[in-house]
């Protein structure tokens, strides 16, 4: 059964499912757990030479993708669900917009290229605008396949164990504590002995939960102050 | 002429170039500016299990890669240039980070599985530790695949136009102005009508570049009080 579908609106729908068809959202794909629909935005743009984009208003450099072009393959799709624009100028996506995403089983994800889209059918279609971070990426594409992978994973079925998906970062607001496995002494190539912390190696389950705690606190501390202050 | 080139430490080769094969970054892959070279990392798993990964001292859900394995991988690149983990622990990925690491002409990106890699490697051999935002992914390949498409699109000769990459979010640190194009009277399917900002169609560009840059203040500051109050 069906848990979670995409539609994606994009000029290169061979991007799809791209990565996403391997590894662990690869399997739960096949097993049917997720499923996409790449619809190609030029199929819906008017015309012999299929434009789907226009020179900006007030002049400046790149390309705009066209209001109506968008509108059209949008009205394709019969129940697109939470509709999402992935932008530099978006919201930053966080995990719990992601575990609320990955409960919302229809979203449709509009994805720009050149200078971005039109404003004005972002703003009539209730697009939700989000950020995968504060960088520059060639189009919506990779941001669109990271916003999946992050949902997919979460879906019932798809992971071993839930265990997992509860301790791990950003699910309690703290950076997660640093992780060691055999050897427990291992000698690197520098000739150099690197041991694990006694605590690890106690059995005492107790120290080992706090010590954990105290890492994902003193890390999230020196590495993201303002995770940290947000949290408090 | 190869301009930059990335190494990907992997258990997952075939998931590059990937979508970085078309498009934009595709284009200038043909053109020979940039190139990858995946590494799998099982190829560096001892034994006849090929077994890369072991539970994690102190318990817990999921396995953590071994630090042999991964070393013996990395040493296995003669040239790795500057060595990247990509982690949600990581320091967030910033536009400006992204602008020096498209001037550093080889890196090595090392991805993980499971929980993640044994952090005695990471320290021993200084990887930096690069998050792309927060939130968490299945691996380290997607953030891998985003981290080579925002440098690859400012290498020289990948976009037509710089005045499109001066222009754009985060470069000065404020999100983008709106953008508009044609038709410059949308009717939409509702039936509603939508014109573009006057000031778009005067003519006037000391207005215009005005108009742009209170948009982008007035968007930040709403959107972003993070990136906002960063700034001043």
């Amino acid at each position: 059964m069906v848990l979670w579908h995409a539609h994606i609106l994009t000029l290169f729908p061979e991007m799809f499912p791209g990565p996403l068809g391997m590894s662990l959202s690869g399997r739960a794909l096949e097993k049917g757990l997720w499923s996409c629909h790449a619809v190609n935005i030029r199929d819906f743009a008017p015309g012999r030479h299929k434009t789907v984009d226009d020179t900006p208003f007030g002049g400046g450099a790149g390309m705009v993708m066209r209001p109506d072009v968008i509108e059209s393959a949008l009205l394709s799709i019969p129940d697109p669900g939470q509709k999402i624009y992935l932008s530099a100028r978006g919201k930053p996506l966080t995990q719990s917009r992601v575990q609320e995403l990955a409960r919302t089983p229809v979203v449709t994800l509009l994805c720009g290229r050149y200078e971005g889209v039109d404003q004005r059918v972002i703003d009539a279609h209730d697009f939700e605008e989000i950020s995968i971070g504060d960088y520059v990426l060639s189009g919506g594409e990779p941001a669109a396949l990271i916003l999946m992978d992050s949902c997919i994973r979460l879906l019932d079925g798809v992971m071993g164990n839930n265990q997992t998906v509860d301790e791990e970062s950003h699910t309690n607001g703290l950076l997660e504590y640093p992780h060691y496995t055999r050897p427990a002494e291992w000698i690197d190539n520098a000739g150099k002995t690197h041991t694990i912390p006694d605590v690890l190696a106690s059995g005492n389950h107790a120290e080992i939960a706090r010590w954990r705690h105290d890492q994902a606190q003193a890390t999230t501390r020196e590495r993201r102050p303002d995770l940290w202050n947000r949290r408090k």
